[in-house]
């Protein structure tokens, strides 16, 4: 494994960067973290991180006891605020920078997360009339109880032969903002009428910043619909409910390209985080696209994928005017990583929740007695375990369908699939199995975007995952391309440091920025040809299980998911 | 549940049967058990089980200590004898029975277990100078390494078109007498020479008693591949290899019908025994299939099925010059359980070993540690958490192949699979998915018998498993027929004891002194109509799936299977 390239390309803006620093905050789904980079390398020199006050919003709102629905999840604006108050001065003061030495902010969030606000900015939520009232709240990301709205939407797209619907692999998801938009207008018709602005929480905390709305066009594109500069028009929202005609307005604002200055740190934001009034704050982003600069994936063709509990894909293709059609992406959006490249999203619903999964609940109390004794965890013990045999040598192929497919089959009533067991069936093979069943659904996805024509040549890990050497191996030998991995750990925070830059007139653009400061280790792994080929047995298997269970081969995963949510209604 | 229905029978023999007392041998695995039996209504008054000194000679040779091959597995036939000598004395002695009182005696073995002799009935192994020869032993039914010469042996019947490989399900198993001793003829032939007599060690124990050679209908049938009163013909053997014409020959002689009287017990073995020398000794008999008369299943129709780790189903059907034609049986026998009625023998190679292979292995810490403060094994806590939930409640289907298929698709490449996880599905499931997985692979054979016209009634269980109500009305529910239970605890056993006392004259045939001695449980479990239909949708999605991956529509659990053996090799 080579160690992280960090160079300095000769920067091209007439800004003076020597001694200069820009700070990236990362907004996550229960804390905000702050970061300062050195603007000539990327240098990361200290960080803060600060834990919601009250987290994610699931049961029962604070301000009043209101038990809240199933698959409800909320968040307090004030804690995003909170997160500038703390972690900005806390990590200025550790890496010693001055506050004339900050040239400039920025931040990226979880999405899509959006709250109701007045034309002022002012979230609902802290008008004291509507502390009491969830839907005045700031909808979190994994706030799921929009799906009967998400349904009729996709519906009804699909009925007119709506034209964007074709960018979001035919499914919008019950997350996005029309979505949670009209939840809102059918459970609460007040809150929606007083609501002027439905914003991302990215452009939200940016606006509180600046003093100045704006919108960012990775948000806008992949959370709300806008494509071609169109939105959704009136007739379709009319058909979906008469008092749903007018939500675009709510959303309509001028679209800033990733990287553009929002605006001047206002006094009462200066106030908080210590910095100058005036300091360049640069447009929101979200934290995975955010992640590709921060490991120089800008051009065409190197993917990045943020290995988690589930992965997240952004690859960037050639620009133009339309976008390569490519089947189950998430979203397909011009500018939506890169100013001037169609993005493309793409995701699988479960990776490292599924091996979390099994782990905790199918592995027996000898293994988990071995791994304590060892002081290693259960994964690292099963992992050992698993390396030592060769590939195929389990006779098992997985589907890994847990938590349902995103890409490129964007169904979440899939589950999963398990085949080749047998009475010598160990708890390591099986483990085994599951993380080649992620790799495989990585491999179908990349699949996906070449025979659309979007080419991969690379795939660029980041995340909590890529500490697994054997998973890393493996995704190269499976995927038949090399896998570098992301040099900082804290890769989101220094996305949003970049793009900082470029808003301060560091570097001309993005690109650039990029090259100076992201920070990638190369190749780190690269495939080996008998794994390889061995692999590849594997993986034929797997997609003729993957398009016989998946593309109505037998529906019974379908069939099977019916019989259960009748009997649980 | 109602309570065992022992009932007297008006015996229609000239024999006084008042207080007269039978022996039933059972010779297991690992032990061999001697029970005392009332004639006249099938009380059992007392047991004695002695395990033999050398257990599965699996791994060396004791007399030698040379090492063993995999998939070996031998006994020590002097371990039976020593059952004999002190089974026998000491439930005698516990039954307070008299030697005078004892009319018959009867045993049953695993079957085929069979060892070479000499003409007059010693063990080869037996001869000082074949003390250190593997092949000298006893081959215990488990003795898998004969695969390659079954596999020839199939390949040849299919290929001339043999007529008998239709009664075994087009597959003779590597466990059966014409496998077992082709391996012998090709690994020793210096053994295979001196080899007088090729026999089943229920014959061979059964000689021991009576001081004659005899073969029972039974063994012949089902191991010995007689049919229609004929053996594979040379021309057959000749084709598998020059060297095995001939040996037939070691196996030919006149066929005993089930509950014929074998002979009288030796001076030597009334010495062993402590029974009165000239005592009526029956013909041996399959522990499987002499269950049938200890549930008193001995008309057609009512199906005898022995849950343990695997499960043997024996069922009768109406005799005639042909038998039923129905695919994927183990065997079809004129009179293999009952004389003058065809023979039907099914099987399915994993059931409880299924089970014990999930809970040892897939089952987290925290439910053993529940299991074991509640002082309950780890099967009842999950089949207590699993009854909680209504049919279809965990989403899953499972195919029962973790040890292969015997019945119907007689496939031992196949493996297991299991459909519908999710990060929801938890272990009692899983496990519930594949208890119901055995009820359904139960249900293809009984659906095939009724198929080819071999009616099934009434399912009887005995075995092991039916301590597991819940499993036990699964079965009820998901056959859709009454489940009726054994009522002895030792049913192989009481049937031989049936059996000797039709040898000893007591009863006119083995269906009288069944329904005089048997003990059932009638109809202990009775399918409810709902649950039956709700399981009716998951039975649908398991057929789509045992004949698309098992009868040819996706192989890839034949590949798995190819791939795997080809790394170990």
């Amino acid at each position: 494994m080579s160690t992280a390239d960090h160079f300095v390309n000769a920067h091209t803006s007439d800004v003076d960067i020597t001694d200069t620093y820009v700070i990236g905050v990362d907004y996550g789904t229960l804390s905000g973290r702050a970061l300062v980079v050195r603007v000539s390398d990327g240098a990361e020199l200290a960080s803060a991180v600060h834990e919601y006050e009250h987290a994610v919003i699931e049961r029962t709102l604070p301000a009043s006891g209101a038990k809240l629905p199933p698959d409800w999840a909320l968040q307090d604006p004030d804690d995003y605020r909170e997160v500038l108050r703390r972690t900005v001065p806390e990590a200025l003061a550790a890496a010693g920078v001055a506050p004339e030495q900050v040239i400039g902010i920025g931040v990226d969030f979880t999405a899509c997360t959006v709250l109701p606000t007045l034309t002022d900015g002012t979230p609902l939520c802290e008008l004291p009339e509507f502390r009491d009232r969830p839907h005045a709240y700031v909808k979190l990301w994994k706030h799921h109880a929009a799906q009967p709205q998400a349904d009729r939407i996709n519906e009804l797209a699909h009925e007119r032969d709506e034209p964007w619907i074709g960018r979001y692999g035919g499914k919008i998801s019950s997350e996005w903002e029309y979505a949670k938009g009209l939840q809102l207008l059918e459970e609460d018709p007040e809150i929606y009428r007083r609501t002027e602005r439905w914003i991302e929480a990215a452009d939200w905390i940016t606006w509180q910043l600046t003093g100045v709305e704006t919108r960012n066009a990775c948000t806008a594109g992949y959370k709300g619909i806008l494509q071609d500069g169109a939105r959704p028009n009136d007739g379709y929202l009319a058909a979906l409910g008469p008092g749903f005609v007018g939500f675009t307005a709510k959303l309509e604002h001028p679209i800033s390209p990733l990287g553009a200055r929002a605006g001047g740190l206002t006094k009462e934001a200066a106030g908080w985080t210590g910095l100058l009034e005036g300091t360049a704050v640069c447009v929101g982003n979200v934290d995975a696209h955010v992640t590709a600069p921060a490991v120089k994936a800008v051009e065409p063709g190197r993917m990045v994928a943020i290995m988690g509990t589930s992965t997240c894909h952004v690859v960037s293709g050639p620009g133009g005017t339309e976008p390569a059609d490519v089947a189950g992406m998430c979203g397909v959006v011009d500018g939506g990583i890169i100013a001037g490249l169609w993005g493309y999203e793409a995701g699988q619903s479960g990776v490292g929740d599924i091996f979390g999964w099994f782990v905790n609940r199918f592995v027996g109390p000898e293994l988990h007695a071995q791994a304590i004794e060892r002081g290693v965890s259960i994964h690292e013990l099963l992992t050992e375990q698993a390396q030592e045999q060769p590939v195929g040598g389990h006779g098992l192929v997985a589907l890994d369908w847990q938590s349902g497919n995103r890409s490129v089959l964007v169904d979440h009533a899939l589950s999963g699939v398990i085949l080749g067991l047998t009475l010598a069936t160990e708890p390591h093979e099986v483990y085994r199995s599951l993380l080649e069943a992620t790799a495989f659904g990585t491999r179908v996805i990349i699949e996906a975007l070449k025979a659309g024509g979007v080419e991969v040549t690379e795939y660029i890990a980041a995340g909590g995952l890529t500490k697994n050497s054997f998973l890393m191996q493996m995704y190269a030998d499976v995927l038949r391309c090399p896998v570098s991995l992301a040099g900082s750990a804290q890769a989101p925070a220094l996305g949003s440091a970049i793009h900082a830059a470029v808003a301060a007139g560091a570097y001309a653009d993005v690109p650039e920025a990029a090259h100076a400061m992201g920070s990638l280790i190369p190749a780190a792994y690269l495939p080996d040809p008998d794994r390889s080929a061995a692999y590849d047995l594997l993986f034929a298997e797997y997609l003729t299980l993957h398009d016989y269970f998946g593309r109505g081969g037998n529906d019974v995963l379908h069939r099977l998911h019916e019989i259960k949510a009748g009997i649980q209604k």
